[in-house]
């Protein structure tokens, strides 16, 4: 990868620039996007793969639309960074995922020409549909389009979308972006109905040949025309109305090969000057143009820094999923009711090794996290112990199921949290920061917040044993803090460290433990002796744990997560019930998102760093 | 209707009793049951019409199966009277929906022939594939059932667990009730769909005799027969996978009279026998026997006690949703950017007006939650004001949407959330006490949750035209309480009522506030002086009402919701933030599940109502 000065690139201050390019021209421009996009990810981590999959997709569109007259709603969003690029965003591209620079998903705060944010998988083409009706409702026919890949097909809010949007009557347009994969490889019958579709490249084609055939066939005569003018007759009604897209009301054009600018651009005309809701299926190599990403496509799905030269990563260090991963797989392999389910995510969860295993008693889902939980309810219904490996933020996506399918029946389903906590360069969409106060609204469950591998390995072995009910283990993204080398991990339930004669108390779970280790020593250095209060399993709490915190006149919580319906109103709330009148401090993400930046950076503007805890415990 | 001996009803112990009747005798069988049900109905209140349509289904499964070991999931559940009644339960149907009865819905912990508990829609799919699954992993070859109706399949999470159910390789059987209504009338594509198949009730032989035609046709010869091979190849390998369900992956048994008892327990043995994943479509009459509920099904979809003979219900009152209904309607007269979104529940929420008048901007989704979250959040991004009224409980289902694309975006949505608090008789998949849970942990929010009318036109007035971003007016289910003559609603953050300078003071919201004013009377009798702090904008909460709380130092406050993450905790958090050192009690339903009885019982148990209330108080 030679320095490239980005000369077509560098000059596209709007789509309107691309319309002066000729075609020789704009395939020279993927070029240089192939090129900016393996640079720029690998300086600053982000989505490499989902990119390099849709640059000539994104060129035709932005070659034919007129945006953002006519609107684009990226499905997830982390394919969109050729499209900032193209709509006046190149000159800041380095900054993507980084404090105060772009985020790495489309938002509405950022530019015009992000139609709808996004982050998560599914919404596009709901989102998408209600933008055109508003159009509609005020005369506007412009053109609006869904861009969703196959993976997000599998959410059950694409379906609802597509049901609802065959019965529009106007401009709509779904791109389907069909690479074969949705994170990891694409499961379930949708997929493999895809792969149908896709190996008679010629269908279209075919069947206006077929049509033109019949067409020529007489339709009275002898017993055969008669018997063809049945199957004529039948054949049209049914079969030309038999693409599943079809089905739900859409006029289906493709496949189209995704990388042919050319066809391409003829078909986004079509599109442009549709006036019913078509659907564009165009096939695209995940990771097109950097080999090591073709060849290892989920790898390079989302990705830390890399050398681009041998397609290594440039961070190492053992993760928290990789502790979940192996800790699933030893018990699994003494315990034949352990199932391991995940939405998509089977490397990121660290399920790769259980897939491996157990293929039997693993289930990767799709992106379908309702289904997850309610599939592992059945399981548990029926005596096993399914275990769903599953993103903070994703989780969000089945409450209902949570409350409705397991803990008002009390059935065993174990979620293993992942990513929760900050989560940094993804963004607001992306941050495990609600988990708790879902779980904690939701009766009879139990919640693990582990700090250290140990603790993780313990609170997952209670948490599968020992405890009944929904019960979860959650976890931050990253490998785990540095642990001082006096503390034990006494149980799951809580551990004090310090001196119980303290004036001060701080109370906290999960990593920050780490940071109130921290700021205890800074305390101590200007003579405030600190204890802390670790809480491991965060509901129910411990009452010894309350009774051991009551004792204190000063108490400080500080927590990685809402405090609405966190544990520090719970604890608050506990403390009363227990008369406690000293004075009680709580730091927590207050009524806010969190933008995009560095786990730490994020951490300390909400002092929930050593440094923050520290000036907040001192004042 | 006559009074009736259930001769043959009262018999039915368990299934197996059904196997020793004869055709002729489970015909007069479905005949007592239909009786049975319209009486039960009409004195307990409950859901007639779903269960009057599957009749005939349920015998014709009980017959054939060997449940418990074969096993039924039912979906939604509201359908599964009859499966109480043969399945040992004949004996308490009258106590159905009564507290310490029977529920309404199929309760794991109420017998051992419900499989699987429910309530919500569109579940059954996936928890029956979680049943197969682990019967499977067990070497248990029995028979697994979802039963699930047209309805249910708008929505997202029955695709999840079809796209997953298609590549199990053993006994898996869908069972779709097709009655052409979801609640409402059933809409979008997938609707149209069934109707398509609806209309070709010969669509399976038809499909044989086609199929043999073609084998007749010989191989090679003329140009003509050249083209035949074509077609016919082409034709055998695409058109008969083209059924909607066999691109799923199941066989499609379909459609079959679902009143035709013989048909039905034919296709059941088939059901029982098969190895492979099939759907059995059905064709159904929603309230069928019972001339009122066949006219209008949906106002006998779920519904109170009711007079036979005339078919009209025996409570009255206006109710909230009434109230919401008529408000939107006449601003929506004034506004075209007023739109109404409701998932399948167009009576139920008060929308039929709003739906006749406005039918460009009324929306009925399906039971498509999500969708409609986010469709909303797509007509709010180009400057319409979408409101989404819903079902508390039912809004449970779109808590990432709710984050993700409306408040993450900062985009105006407003939500109706109707069956607020205690809903009573459905039990506890359908209280409404978690939607201010969910909505206080998102960053952003602007809850109303009013007592009265007037209160409620207010609030409406207000989230739509003075908030910004997601906003929710919350209101039970009934009617309103009776008004004190001398309380005014000063205004819809919060009112006084009573003597400022009381020793007492009790903080509430929404129609506790009726309960407290009773309180407060019986209290005064006793010679204890309450004031009474009613929050009307239970989020953010006014400052100004804190302050005037912690003058008290006694404050007891009432909530008809989860305490984790509810308005007791913020406001007990935000006194602690002025340093208040009074006395808080907090009263709110403390992580439990609250099951079936009348609203008041309900509340009476929680001591929310004035009763308890007064008990708490005093002591």
């Amino acid at each position: 990868m030679e320095n490239n000065n980005f000369e077509l690139l560098s000059k596209i201050k709007s789509p309107k620039d691309l319309k002066k390019l000729s075609l020789e021209q704009l395939t020279a421009l993927c070029d240089e996007i192939r090129q900016k996009l393996i640079l720029t990810v690998s300086e600053n981590g982000g989505h490499l793969a989902p990119n390099l999959g849709v640059v000539e997709l994104t060129v035709a569109m932005h070659y034919v639309l007129d945006c953002p007259e006519d609107s684009i709603v990226w499905d997830v969003g982390h394919q969109s960074y050729t499209h900032k690029m193209l709509t006046g965003r190149f000159d800041k591209i380095h900054t993507i995922r980084k404090a105060g620079g772009l985020s790495g998903f489309p938002r509405r705060y950022e530019s015009d020409y992000d139609d709808f944010g996004a982050g998560h998988s599914s919404t596009s083409i709901s989102a998408a549909l209600g933008i055109a009706k508003a159009k509609q409702l005020k005369g506007d026919k412009s053109c609006t389009i869904a861009f969703i890949g196959d993976g997000s097909f599998t959410g059950g809010l694409a379906y609802e979308g597509i049901n609802n949007a065959g019965r529009f009557d106007g401009n709509f347009v779904i791109v389907l972006n069909d690479n074969k994969m949705s994170i990891s490889k694409n499961v379930g019958a949708i997929s493999k109905y895809f792969s149908a579709i896709r190996i008679s490249p010629r269908y279209v084609s075919a069947k206006s040949g077929l049509e033109r055939f019949l067409n020529k066939i007489p339709l009275i005569g002898n017993p055969v025309t008669k018997g063809l003018t049945r199957i004529k007759n039948w054949f049209k009604k049914k079969i030309f109305k038999t693409n599943l897209f079809e089905i739900f009301g859409f006029r289906y054009y493709g496949p189209v090969d995704g990388h042919n600018l050319e066809d391409l651009i003829k078909v986004m005309k079509i599109a442009k000057a549709a006036d019913k809701p078509i659907i564009i299926h165009a096939l695209t190599v995940k990771g097109k143009g950097y080999q090591f990403a073709e060849d290892n496509p989920k790898n390079f799905h989302g990705i830390g820094r890399f050398d681009i030269d041998t397609g290594e990563p440039l961070s190492h260090g053992d993760s928290y999923s990789n502790c979940f991963g192996r800790t699933i797989c030893e018990l699994a392999k003494e315990d034949k009711s352990i199932c391991g389910i995940t939405a998509a995510m089977t490397v990121g969860t660290g399920l790769t090794a259980f897939s491996e295993n157990f293929k039997e008693r693993f289930f990767d889902v799709g992106i379908a996290e309702e289904h997850a939980v309610t599939f592992g309810c059945g399981l548990a219904s029926r005596g096993m112990i399914p275990v769903f490996a599953v993103y903070s933020s994703f989780l969000q996506r089945a409450y209902d199921q949570l409350i409705h399918d397991a803990a008002a029946q009390n059935l065993h389903l174990v979620l293993s949290v992942d990513r929760a906590g900050i989560v940094g360069e993804d963004g607001e969409t992306h941050q495990g920061v609600f988990d708790v106060s879902i779980l904690n609204s939701i009766p009879g469950t139990t919640i693990y917040s582990p700090c250290y591998f140990d603790e993780l390995e313990k609170s997952l072995n209670t948490a599968i044993y020992k405890d009944t009910g929904l019960t979860a283990v959650r976890y931050p993204r990253g490998t785990e803090p540095k642990k001082p080398q006096d503390f034990v991990c006494r149980d799951v339930d809580f551990t004090v460290y310090g001196n119980p004669n303290a004036s001060r108390l701080i109370v906290t779970y999960g990593r920050l433990f780490a940071e109130a280790v921290k700021a205890k020593e800074k305390l101590s250095s200007v003579g405030i002796e600190a204890c802390i209060l670790k809480l491991c399993r965060i509901k129910p709490i411990n009452p010894e744990a309350v009774n051991f915190a009551a004792n204190f006149k000063k108490i400080h919580f500080f927590e990685e997560g809402m405090r609405s319906g966190g544990v520090g109103e719970s604890f608050e709330y506990e403390l009363y019930k227990k008369k406690y009148s000293g004075s009680y401090s709580l730091t927590a993400i207050d009524d806010t998102f969190i933008l995009h930046s560095k786990d730490t950076q994020a951490l300390h503007a909400l002092k929930l760093d050593a440094e923050g805890m520290y000036s907040i415990i001192r004042k």
